[in-house]
């Protein structure tokens, strides 16, 4: 198994990224062999300080970097040999069985469709996150801001995206799929909601647990919900400035602990055919570790086969 | 001044309502007359075992209930001699000047409707929360349900609405106003955000603020945010949730205490002609007491004026 990583993505790269292949090689029984994209001068140097062994990293030198501002279809036409999009390269071509950065999301997602592109029958890949419940589960909420418009068909296509995430990666069994709505019956809703609530009921790939509210998000009433990425976007940037807010106050318990987001590593694109993730801006050591663990489970579980089974004819 | 108040709506009317009224009066330097509609043999005993003096109350017997999950529509129609019904009779025909209800969410917005009517120009009327800021402030989020689905204009009616509220209520001079959003920068978002961010940088009845973010929802970034009413409801929702989740786990704060809705009594239908205010049905003695000054100082600043003046020549 090998597990891309951009090198150069996020605030703190390339030394981040550095700690964090040491926490995950220190943590893993079997780790998988790492294909390290970026600028071999910074690089090398901090894998000998960090100790970290030949035999399980490899260095593809990448001499361009695509910053965080730029336009992303520009920037991955005209940054060729960026970490990035030799990243994707090393990925389309089977060089790498997943791959993961935490640089700009924009550019993540362009090469996700274009360079992956999306598994036979899904019409839109999506992002998600993690919502921490207040008994101490997990669960998933989805889209999270790729899609921010989005018809039934498309919330429909992301409930059996989530819940196979679910279940093969939260480990949840027969997720309860819900439709995050303003009210708890069948019929309530905006148009979009109304529309997808049918659809939801006769989708035999999931267990549909109907309606849940803003106020059953971070309850244990559904283990994923649907909704389209503009409100996924807002609830995800609330969530995460919770945490800040009450870091900020010395508000401290577990609970709000779980709203730092950076234990969760990153998010991945789901819907396209090969695993590819997607690591916030600020990641730090733990946040790379996390995400090289689940790209790895990504690729153990055989999650892209379960989703391309799951979409087959339709 | 006259202030109409059901007290047969709530989970725990009309002795709370009764109690709310005791607070009122205790804490008010020059209290409103308040005509209360509801069951005169359930109300009569409570005014006397609470002390409410006979010169500051006046009860309109309402022989029917409408309960929380009837029918509004229905309801209000078939109830003419409900103390809803009664209430927004007494409102429509100059005998109160406001009229408050802990009852049946959907059966004031159509008593708001159809009663009252929204004023001239004014689209669509909407509900509003009070955000608490992480420092101390207080901000307005709009629409938080009435409105499911919304065009670009009816967001634009909202900051004006929601701006007049914001300085003449809340008491912020030039209050900021901006557009819930997905992203910092003019053209970010769905259709609908894409379409409204150009309506408002137009409006000259506002101060606009631009885009704010999920995670900037509790910061100080602007006074007044508007979206349509099925993300507003969710961060609502979400928000009452945080408060119960938090106080449940024991996690204490000043600033947690903030999200505590009873402190803010309730909320006012915005665009309609007169002061409705509509409270939680699970609405406790403050809030009615909190509700009963709010209605006040909508009488006594004119709010429904000076939104008059704003949309004359719409």
């Amino acid at each position: 198994m090998t597990i891309g990583l951009d090198m150069m993505g996020g605030d703190f790269a390339p030394l981040e990224a550095v700690k964090g292949i040491q926490l995950y090689l220190s943590e893993t029984g079997d780790p998988a062999i790492l294909l390290l994209t970026g600028d071999e001068a910074q690089i090398n140097p901090l894998l000998q300080e960090y100790s970290i062994p030949a035999s399980q990293v490899k260095v593809v030198h990448a001499p361009q970097v695509i910053d965080m501002h730029e336009h992303p279809t520009k920037a991955l036409r005209e940054k060729q040999q960026s970490s990035i999009a030799i990243g994707f390269h090393l990925l389309a071509t089977g060089k790498s069985d997943a791959f993961i950065s935490a640089g700009n999301t924009g550019a993540m997602l362009v090469g996700s469709m274009y360079s992956i592109k999306a598994i036979d029958g899904v019409q839109r890949p999506t992002i998600s996150t993690i919502i921490p419940k207040d008994n101490g589960k997990t669960g998933l909420l989805l889209d999270v801001g790729l899609n921010a418009d989005c018809k039934p068909e498309h919330l429909n296509q992301f409930a059996t995206l989530g819940s196979l995430y679910a279940q093969y990666i939260l480990g949840i069994e027969k997720p309860r799929v819900a439709l995050l709505n303003i009210g708890e019956e069948e019929g309530k809703g905006n148009i979009l909601a109304q529309g997808t609530y049918p659809l939801l009921k006769e989708n035999t790939e999931i267990n549909f647990a109907g309606n849940v509210e803003g106020r059953d998000i971070f309850l244990d009433k559904a283990d994923v919900m649907v909704c389209e990425g503009f409100t996924g976007n807002v609830i995800l940037k609330l969530a995460e400035s919770f945490y800040e807010i009450t870091h900020a106050k010395s508000i401290r318990h577990e609970y709000l602990d779980r709203f730092n987001f950076e234990n969760y590593g990153g998010t991945p694109v789901l819907g396209v055919a090969k695993p590819v993730i997607i690591g916030h801006g600020i990641s730090h050591a733990k946040a790379f570790s996390n995400m090289i663990k689940l790209a790895q489970k990504m690729i153990d579980t055989d999650l892209m086969a379960k989703m391309k089974a799951s979409f087959e004819g339709q």
